[in-house]
């Protein structure tokens, strides 16, 4: 297989840019600079792929450079199954990711119906096409350190220590989340190679050579109110407890270890060379042992927060594998959403990307200018995109993310279609998101932990949300199962839209970036929250 | 609460015949000649509802009236939570019932939240607004024992003896489905009201006051080889085993009592006039226990099948109850989806139905030459076509269903909208289908039971189904859990179009009725299938 690289600038050889622009991201999803394991497929999160295998992607790629604008391509589980005549309004193509009927949604089956061909991981903007790198998540994790700052700090994270586990394709951003808010970041992962990639890229400042090591410099830096970040090699499910056990001052753990999929987690005792294949050939005494490990990992961190440090689950299920490992106190911490984000969420607040299909980063330096221009009053929000043009290495195709809610995604979105048309930037701009948004998710472990009205686990919502993306004319649009939390755990819908510049392009925007976070301020309102943006959005029985 | 009719006729309220269309196919669900409990909202299958309460129904109402041509409804299990602005080639309303996330797909859960008032069941029709009584499933029953004459008695049921339990909403459609079929049919019901309901409607010709009139009854008219249907008042646990110990000459049996959901099938012991305090009081003592005689009236049936009965289960779940309650042989006999419906859902056929918003029966007679007019060569369509406008009594808004493919349906619905067009009938036409469609569900015990590559559980399908009628202009989409089979154990899709005349109704509706058989296409030739219909969709992987 030779490298994969989404093409750049303004010729085309789809058949018009909402259908180009789906093969680029496709392709730009698998760049090498992008996905963790191009070779396999592999975008992020261990397992979560962009196609099912590489007939299905050259098929994708061969059918959406034939695809008409009123055709629609379905993509099941990364495979496309089939081609529909529909309408210049509909979506270009429509994905369903590992979705499985309730009482099968479990991993052994998951993985069975994989192996047979049938089925594969989406995650959540693997498998449908949005992933844009470690951004994606750095301005997530970076909000969200933000707000244990503001909760707990003062505003900033100067003179604090924060632990946590996992520097691979998401958790890698949690050096660099921390340091840009003034914090020192000590970083564990079983993987060297992991922590490298993350000081090529400036993620991470330091390895360190041994876990005392690293303990002294990161509290040297936290004496010094210095802002910086130190991985260590080692198991989390060791290295958590033994600092613990030593009473190191640590003010802020959390972790983003791949434990959302037990076959993806290093169990205590087993080499890292020797996982892929224990794990293969025995998923179930694999499972076993991982979760043990799970379980001593957050039994330490229920000790740090019995301590007085702010611990929180950082969306990686690691509690809910502890319980099932029968350590009865796993959800003595909470989970991030509602600790921090739920409030964002009520106002239809949430990840809002954008990539430039021009593949010129000065395209996104203008977009950037557009943004800071639109909402010249948005303190924080004017702070990550400086620091972010600053700071963040694009990963294949220039890309920005910020979270923009109820109200600003539309304005931003018909303005990128505006510049588009006048020639401001290059080429078209692809606008999409996360699945973790205000109103695209069910996941009663992550974004609808501990709703209000104890609706956590309704996953009707997901399914209006795609089902309005639908009607409302994104370019492509997708339901996944599983995503970070695992199979059985969630179900999510994602969106993406093409700013290519026709007063078309720009009416569709308009209705997407309108409706897609207006589901946010639904959701929440009829949970009960309140939302200042509740008086724009028409709520038939709050009337 | 006074009675609900739909209005009839071509005067509306609305601000266009779609949304009219909705409100009035709502109200038809809960009209008391069509609902089980309409005071409940209860339109079939025992806990199956048209709105979650009376307050979401009358809000449902009054935004359908207010409803603009190019906004969408938001249904969340049959509460109305949101209006966004789309445009018109969108459904006027989404819907999405009783969505649960895999891990809490349980009774329980599913119970908790409804008490919560945070969802409802929607069954398949129910939630969707275009149920059209025992019609519906008449026409399936009928197919489906006119499949098993042609497997094992040539081709009609003279002659033989059919014993099956349940005579409610949907199962009291098999009484006469079996003597359309020429057979002798002895269904068993605890509530004698049910069986009455039926005599009333004469799809029952009569109650025999014992068992033992019963049987003796039953084996005259088999041995006369006529066709006759006689009910019994008795638990279908007990009389089921009674009759195989008694070895009564029984031919063929299957069962629709409503063991999809245990707190609606009656346990042993219990009288029918304390069930539902019972069930409501103790709800999981009551499950174990119905379990239990779910399992007791499987073993009889499995009995049956070895003493050479053909046996069969009905879509309500039985095998899967039976096997909690410990049973092992429960899954020994088939579902009746593999046993004989998969080849016709390979070709895309399906449960293709329309009403009449007129309230007028001429219409439908109209539709019904129409379609004798366009299939002159399908015998047995026609032969159905007859028969149900002789036999059958319309209930709410006169309706007709019959099973069409891919590339029939289409013309049926292009036809009718000419005829709406025209003024050959007097008001638009309502297109609409079960959820139990060739490509609309998953299923494991039911319509994807057994699927020849193991794909039974994957659920991108139905999800798929939901967003191209979306995507091609569909009326109103819908998207349920649970359905006949319960929750946890499936997941499909609704649609509805609505023929008013205009020509964009007919590209809508030429694009859905195309693509929404198509899926079923697709989905059988993806798992393996043979298909003569292939030939005409796009499948990449197919090429
Ligand atoms: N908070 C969120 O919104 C969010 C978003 C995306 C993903 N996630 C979740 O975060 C987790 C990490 O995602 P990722 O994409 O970085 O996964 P990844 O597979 O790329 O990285 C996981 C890392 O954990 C390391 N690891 C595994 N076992 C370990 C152990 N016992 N001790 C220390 N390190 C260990 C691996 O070496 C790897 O580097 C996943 O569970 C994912 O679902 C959360
Ligand atoms: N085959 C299909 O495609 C299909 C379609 C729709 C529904 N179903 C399933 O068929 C079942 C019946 O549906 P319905 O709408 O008729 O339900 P219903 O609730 O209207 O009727 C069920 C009947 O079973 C009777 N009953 C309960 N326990 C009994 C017992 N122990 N012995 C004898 N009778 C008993 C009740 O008195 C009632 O009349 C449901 O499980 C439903 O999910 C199957």
């Amino acid at each position: 297989m030779s490298e994969i690289r989404a093409p750049r600038g303004t010729a085309y050889t789809a058949q018009g840019w909402p259908q180009e622009a789906a093969k680029r991201m496709l392709m730009n999803n698998l760049d090498p600079d992008v996905a963790e394991r191009p070779q396999d497929l592999v975008v992020y999160g261990g397992t979560g792929k962009a196609a099912r295998d590489w007939p299905s992607f050259h098929a994708i790629v061969r059918e959406l450079d034939a695809l008409k604008g009123d055709e629609t391509l379905l993509v099941q589980s990364g495979k496309p199954v089939g081609v529909l005549r529909t309408h210049e309004w509909a979506p270009r193509v429509l994905i369903a990711n590992s979705n499985l009927v309730g009482d099968w949604a479990t991993w052994p089956e998951f993985r069975r119906l994989e192996q047979l061909g049938l089925t594969m991981y989406g995650q959540m903007t693997a498998g449908s096409w949005i992933y844009i790198g470690t951004q994606g998540i750095l301005q997530g994790t970076y909000e969200t350190f933000a707000a244990v700052a503001a909760k707990k700090y003062g505003g900033d994270l100067a003179g604090t220590l924060t632990l946590t586990g996992g520097c691979g394709g998401m958790g890698g951003a949690q050096p660099l989340a921390v340091t840009m808010n003034g914090g020192v970041c000590l970083i564990v992962d079983v993987d060297r190679t992991r922590l490298q990639r993350r000081v090529d890229t400036r993620y991470l400042d330091v390895i360190a050579d041994s876990l005392d090591e690293a303990v002294s410099i990161a509290l040297k830096a936290k004496a010094e109110r210095k802002a910086l970040s130190v991985g260590v090699v080692g198991n989390a499910a060791e290295v958590f407890p033994t600092l613990l056990a030593n009473g190191v001052a640590i003010d802020i753990v959390t972790d983003q270890t791949s434990a959302h999929d037990p076959l993806s987690y290093l169990p205590i005792g087993v080499e890292p060379a020797d996982m892929a294949e224990y794990a293969r050939t025995k998923p179930e005494e694999f499972t076993d042992r991982s979760r043990v490990s799970m379980a001593k990992q957050v039994e330490a961190m229920v000790g740090f927060q019995d301590a007085g440090a702010e611990v929180f689950d950082y969306g990686n299920s690691i509690r809910g594998e502890a319980k099932l490992a029968g350590y009865e106190r796993a959800f003595d911490f909470p989970g991030f959403v509602p600790a921090y984000v739920r409030p964002l969420f009520a106002e239809g607040k949430g990840p809002f990307r954008w990539a430039a299909l021009s593949g010129d980063p000065a395209d996104i330096a203008a977009t950037d200018r557009a943004v800071l221009d639109l909402f010249p009053d948005n303190d924080p929000l004017a702070r990550w995109i400086r620091m972010a043009g600053e700071r963040v290495a694009f990963q294949g195709l220039p890309s920005r993310i910020c979270w923009l809610g109820y109200g600003e995604r539309d304005k931003a979105g018909v303005r990128f279609n505006d510049m588009v048309a006048r020639g401001e930037v290059s080429a078209p701009i692809v606008i999409g998101r996360d699945h973790l948004d205000a109103g695209s998710v069910a996941s009663p472990y992550r974004e609808t932990e501990a709703m209000l009205d104890g609706s956590d686990a309704i996953a009707d919502w997901p399914l209006l949300n795609a089902l309005v993306n639908t009607a409302s004319g994104a370019s492509w649009v997708s339901i996944h199962h599983g995503g970070g939390v695992g199979i059985g755990r969630s179900i999510h819908a994602g969106q993406v839209c093409v700013a290519d510049g026709t007063a078309l392009a720009g009416q569709k925007i308009e209705r997407v970036l309108t409706n897609d976070p207006a589901m946010g301020v639904l959701r929440h309102v009829d949970a009960g929250y309140e939302s200042h943006s509740a008086g724009g959005v028409q709520i038939p029985m709050a009337r």
